[in-house]
């Protein structure tokens, strides 16, 4: 070894070079994620708040800009990660792609199915990947669980549970312009319904608004109870709330005919319990960022390294797209106050449910 | 934002370049963890075996090279990370605090006190930042215990007891050079007794060699129970076993006036039930990189976040020191079949017990 | 103490004696724990099956009788547990009534609304006890938390979600004559959700039959999930198994304002935990009889204390019918597809509906 | 079945007619338990303040004598149950077995190795069941647990730890009445040991007297740990508070080479969990009368099964000796500040040590 110094620096790994537009609470998470991993260079921020971008973009060694566009230019940009509001996605994936851009998107795509199939189209058409941020498939318990499943450990299911629960509302900003809360929150317990267990058939929605008068049962509710019937046979639900107190919940349970899994029964903070004349107590963890930083770190990983080795990513733009056509028969069941039979995805057609609209639509 | 692609690079901050001395498992876990930690920059790594030098450095980017001395004599580098066998700790340390260099060294320091001493010394000389590798104390498990109880939540502490047990035994190879079980395993619980409670006033030491002839009551024991009295008058207890089957365990309990504390008493490796007929399982921790992915990261981020802002680092040479004089104890105490009272630090001699006996040394 | 031998002997406590009709599983083992409750004497049992009473009565050192109609007439008997088969509760507990007898009935009192109205009313019109067999309200983990919600810790209740399911079906004889899958399995869960929620306004019942070709959607469902929605505006789920293979389990949350509640998330048959390579095991409770023993002593030892102390039983027959009418009610909802009205106690008319034949009605 | 209200009457099952020594708590809850036990009949008890025995001879239905000779020559009486202190223990048992009388005692049988062969002794020459407190060895947790140890599911025994804490001290009166802490509290453990892993060979003792000026290391100590090395070569551990505030914990772990148990690991109240800001919570036994209800009732259950079919009894006068003499060798552990090794049962000499001084010997 002669030249020391020099020997290891020879053949350098490639590295993705990627590119974050909106630097909100996911944005942010996304970008420092993004920093600190070994297959990516983070090359480029934009957030439409110009001190946001320019303190990140130092903090973490990266150019700025406050304008979208400028990233979707960079020549250095390979891929670009979206965490803007829904009703700016599906524009942002059709140019990035045009630019040949890969594109990581949150959920979901967009408000109605027209921007779906419009974000999925200029993504087939470009010839990029299009990976959309349902971070659970990344999580190693949920992987773990899912691969026993797909190993036939839990025979078939029968029964399918699954909660997810924030410990306070979003302001009334978000809320209110978030669309609708099935596309908006529900959708990432449709996904999960949908992976671990298969394709949906039928659904019935059941809302509640109770803590506030902000909170409505129609269009903004607190509280929901779905219930999904998939096509093969199994019953389900999924249980969400936004008023839960105690903290981040997010659990699944499915019972099969020879065994049953659940995901998510212990959710401490730490693991340290603390025992006094009080009782035995444990924290329960506060909020996703802490749950699923494992996940979120995971699926930018995933991505970066699906674009690197032309590898098809592992959360497509159909999933989200089912996800949010599922969300969509939700709204519907709500407003017909009964179940709806869910179309296959070849079946559906621009839909004029409330589901289907963002206030910016 | 006229010059946005480059705005962002115009004040990058500071970043710690370090070097990595032996790729053993601790070493590469370290210097995988360097390589993707933001404020570190990873430069140069060694280690005898050539390919295994060779290898890593190009995964990560780094330079290689299989002479030690060459990292230390790197003018690049601003910190040395030492991962090699214990018998060359205290005369690297030394070697690198002349140099400069800031530095952080597994457990133990060295083989003998006076190896100990030498280490301490060189780097207080050389004002250099020396942090030892006890790498709990950067767990968020036990971090977040420890503030409690620091806060004074626990009251005064009237029990204390601590497991570490490993699922099977490390190689004949390694049991034989690795000097004394107490200064070599038992290390770690020694110092979590000190920073959770308090100075150790007297020891006593019980071993068992069972599982197979290689472990012997006296000189590699595969059982270990020791029993600590605090200062402050708390009884304790450390049990360790090198054959735990079921899993890696690393727990502690604390009893105080006011409340007690468990931390470790849920070491699932996922977050994940299964309920079949054989009963309700979960799978264990298996092995302490599954355990303390965090923690290791976290040592080391702390070491160079204390370096660049010339801050005390949280582990000191001091620390190691003291905990190996109670592992030297505990020896001794298994030698005279009776309680061992633990001088203060500043009274010891050159110890001459088999426990200040590596083999190389 | 002159007399110390008899002293103690001069004023014995009245006891309740009590006879048992029907001596299948439950009325067995009430029985057995009537015979070592201290309030009680067992006097009489009596089954169709002649060995089955005459060994049962030797044992537990009561008379017997293969005709109930013995039981009733029995000068000696204060009280008849009724544990037949539903199509004989209602006039079983007329003809008790009419002798004076006071009655404890497992649940449901009757196979039609018209069959709950005149068991209610002959109850009403003798002047005698009349209590259900629900048994959990007299769990003391039920209980607990049944006080903390009454004591307002939960504050307003937003989410119910309960389930009850067996390790493995009843025969098909006792499928095919219990009467509706909700009367007979379901009835305990809505009762629980009223005595821990409050009534319910609205029920939508979704149901499959998966595990065997004796399973059917609409009759004999093995998985059931029903949705209430409250009168105080909150929702909750039930859950229905017959093929939970793991165990048997009967556990409920109820999520509030302030704090949410947990039963029976821990239903270990032993507090023994097994650790191996195969991971962290614990057994799980496997019968209603192991989860309930405590329960179905309580239930019975309150009902003798009740009548001795001429109080009102802890749970009515009105209790019973109402649970009955929900059932009736998710029934319906199954047939008709849509979620179904709950109507108040008084408006409801006679049933029609499948839920209120049994086979032998 | 012409004469059915007699039919069952005609061969009642025998019952063991027994009377109670002493209503202190554990002679009431005996007491209580055997009124409601099927195969006994409670015919007298004893207690030397008369309300307290006419009061609960009169709530069970009892005789009720202030002088415990009354007991014993009560012709009506089979056996006798002795729960008055412990100085009384050994001559009570000598009279109740010269007297023909079976005898269940509460640990230890005396207060001196010489009380204990005394009693043994004259239970052996009457001929007469002697059956000794150890309930824990009737609790379905431990007895599940020892199955399955015994079966070899747990391979060699390696490790060994229990733990017995109470919630709060005893009174000043019982602490100084009550002889050695190891011979009245740590005699429990001392027997579990045993009935888990077998015979000890060496005992090491280390105490505290930290949370009152009432406690001291030497003679009253509230806290304990003693250290056993086991005849098979396993180690073990024995840890003991009288102030652990939290709750009642009675908890063991067998670390073996194939396998590892733990029960009591999860001493809830109830299975109840509350979940608020504050955090997971669960409120823990507090109280042995609460963890051990069934071990209490079980004891005495076959206790009188025994002794009605002329079976062995499930624990032996030998083995509350041996219990015993290990409390003793524990005290001289103490004294001597050094590991005492446990002489065989046949060559222990009359002791002279602290632990075999009772204050009314």
């Amino acid at each position: 070894m002669d030249d020391a110094h020099t020997a290891g620096m020879s053949c350098p790994p490639r590295r993705l070079r990627v590119g974050v537009i909106g630097l909100g609470r996911m944005g942010s998470l996304h970008a420092a994620n993004l920093a600190s991993m070994p297959p990516v260079e983070l090359v480029h921020v934009s957030d439409e708040r110009e001190e946001v971008a320019r303190s990140l973009a130092a903090t973490l060694g990266a150019a700025c800009s406050t304008d979208p566009g400028e990233v979707v230019s960079d020549p250095r940009v390979d891929a670009i990660v979206i965490a803007t509001p829904t009703s700016t996605h599906s524009a942002l994936i059709s140019a990035a792609a045009s630019g040949g851009k890969h594109v990581f998107c949150e959920k979901p795509l967009g408000c109605t199915p027209r921007e779906h199939r419009d974000a999925i189209a200029a993504a087939n058409d470009a010839g990029v990947c299009l990976q959309v941020g349902f971070h659970r498939r990344f999580d190693p318990d949920w992987v773990a669980a899912r691969e026993r499943i797909a190993a036939g450990e839990l025979g078939e299911v029968y029964l399918f549970h699954t909660t997810l629960r924030e410990r306070e509302p979003p302001s009334r900003e978000y809320i209110e312009s978030a669309g609708s809360f099935f596309a908006d929150f529900t959708i990432h317990d449709l996904d999960i319904a949908r992976w671990l267990v298969g394709e949906v058939s039928e659904i019935s929605a059941f809302t509640a608004g109770l803590s506030d008068p902000l909170f409505r049962e129609s269009d903004h509710p607190d509280q929901a109870i779905i219930v999904v019937r998939f096509a093969c046979g199994a019953l389900g639900t999924i249980d969400n709330s936004r008023t839960a107190r105690y903290g981040y919940e997010c659990s699944t349970e499915v019972v099969g005919s020879h065994a049953t899994v659940r995901i998510g029964r212990n959710q401490q903070r730490h693991d340290v319990q603390w025992l006094s004349e009080a009782g035995v107590r444990v924290d329960h963890i506060r909020e996703f960022a802490e749950r699923y930083y494992i996940a979120y770190y995971s699926e930018l990983e995933g991505f970066a390294r699906a674009v690197l080795a032309s590898e098809p990513v592992a959360v497509s733009g159909e999933d989200a797209f089912e996800a949010f056509r599922l969300a969509t028969d939700a709204q519907r069941s709500l407003e017909l106050r009964r179940p709806v039979t869910h179309a296959g995805i070849e079946m559906e057609a621009e839909s004029v449910s409330r589901a289907g609209r963002c206030d910016s639509a």
